[in-house]
């Protein structure tokens, strides 16, 4: 069990993993000194089924409150436990809002980061007079009505190959704006507790806060504040502060990541 | 906005309010001391809007951690709103976990207890391998998978006027055991999170912990530990010693309370 010394003599064995978590009680994924955070948890949970060094490294990080349907990682850990036991394991000592999904054996040169080739979020907006007391951290109420017809149309004028810095979160830049959004769908879904909006976007990367400013943006057409037009628009412009407001991230799911070759 | 002295001069109007609530933060609905109720989060709530006595009566207790999607209570309160401004006044002064769906003038004489004719339970399970991180407040997991057929099955052989004593918890006897369930159904319901069970059963009255005390036998059908024939083998012997666990009280709601006239 003593650490490897070298990348050849590495003891430790590779693994995709693919997790959910419910972002409420966690300052996002990345590891924060005095805070709770998804990484953080993660990793005192591995640290009791394995000696160190351990290596996780997520696609990318989330954001403070924004939960995971399918946040995938990768895992280097010295365990001689088969995977399956493996995931046992981790979620008997997971809190549990995170859960392993799925745990399999990957490639050495595996790489959670690296290797993405895209990814998709899904957001949740409940519409209507009286928000649901069940989804009340996992959507965000809009009171009133909004015209899902014209947020699809909007939705469509963004997708192909654009420059996104419209679109961009301060704080973070990144060397190109320029991203390629492949999917951009606006559904109406009615439930119980009343009427829903699932808007899922799938590009090749995205930049700081991207989708929760996209999100923002289309509530302004669907609130009929704003042109089925003016999100497009404001591709041109490049100036973060013309768009619409940030959408809060209790919303907010990564949904999924992809691989090249499906892995 | 003197209190009514009498009867005849009582200057309260009279409603019918539909209510949802989230149930994990209360012990109940019943005012308690020193104990956070929903029944006393909503007085205070409607002490801001008028003057007392207010009077609030809901259709039954809902015990510690069960939830309401359609709770429904008869209030007389001496307020000259509207009904729908008081919704709304009421909804501002709530907590996000309590909910008025509904409010509509009622006859005088409307009293949420006496005049319910039935009620309807929805009970949520989740089987299989990993418990869903957003329904882990909202169901009972249980590991492994359930036979949803054979639990329909001993579901309908409870349908109909019986003795129920073998079904009632213990510390809130009733004079009469008999009821009456007109409806049972369990239901499988393909989730992203996974799969659930959605049972609901609806009857002309429950005894103490009855919904949790018949789910937690037709699990133990589900199982394959006890035969289809054996939930109603149980009300001959009147004994609740012999019947399945009481199931926890996250995967109740309260879905609807019947009134004659469908008022």
């Amino acid at each position: 069990m003593a650490p490897a010394s070298s990348r050849s003599s590495d003891p430790r064995r590779s693994y995709k993993m693919t997790l959910a978590y419910d972002g409420r009680a966690y300052k996002g994924w990345q590891l924060q000194v005095n805070e709770t955070t998804v990484q953080g948890t993660m990793q005192r949970a591995l640290a009791k089924l394995a000696e160190p060094p351990i290596e996780l490294i997520a696609s990318g990080r989330t954001d403070a409150g924004v939960h995971a349907l399918g946040q995938v990682a990768s895992l280097k850990i010295a365990s001689s436990l088969e995977a399956f036991q493996l995931q046992r394991a981790l979620n008997s000592h997971l809190p549990t809002d995170i859960r392993v999904l799925d745990l399999v054996p990957a490639s050495a040169h595996f790489h959670a980061i690296r290797d993405a080739t895209g990814k998709c979020y899904r957001y949740v907006i409940q519409d209507g007079i009286v928000a649901d007391v069940f989804q009340r951290h996992y959507c965000w109420f809009v009171p009133g009505r909004l015209d899902e017809v014209a947020m699809q149309q909007a939705a469509d004028s963004l997708r192909g190959t654009h420059d996104f810095a419209s679109y961009q979160g301060s704080g973070s830049p990144r060397k190109s704006t320029v991203r390629t959004i492949s999917e951009f769908t606006v559904r109406r879904r009615a439930g119980e507790g009343g009427s829903f909006l699932v808007l899922e976007v799938a590009a090749n990367g995205f930049l700081y806060n991207m989708v929760r400013n996209l999100v923002g943006t289309l509530v302004e057409v669907g609130r009929g504040r704003r042109s089925v037009e003016w999100p497009r628009s404001l591709l041109q412009v490049a100036d973060r502060k013309q768009a619409g407001r940030t959408a809060p991230p209790q919303g907010l799911y990564l949904l999924r990541v992809e691989y090249a070759g499906g892995t």
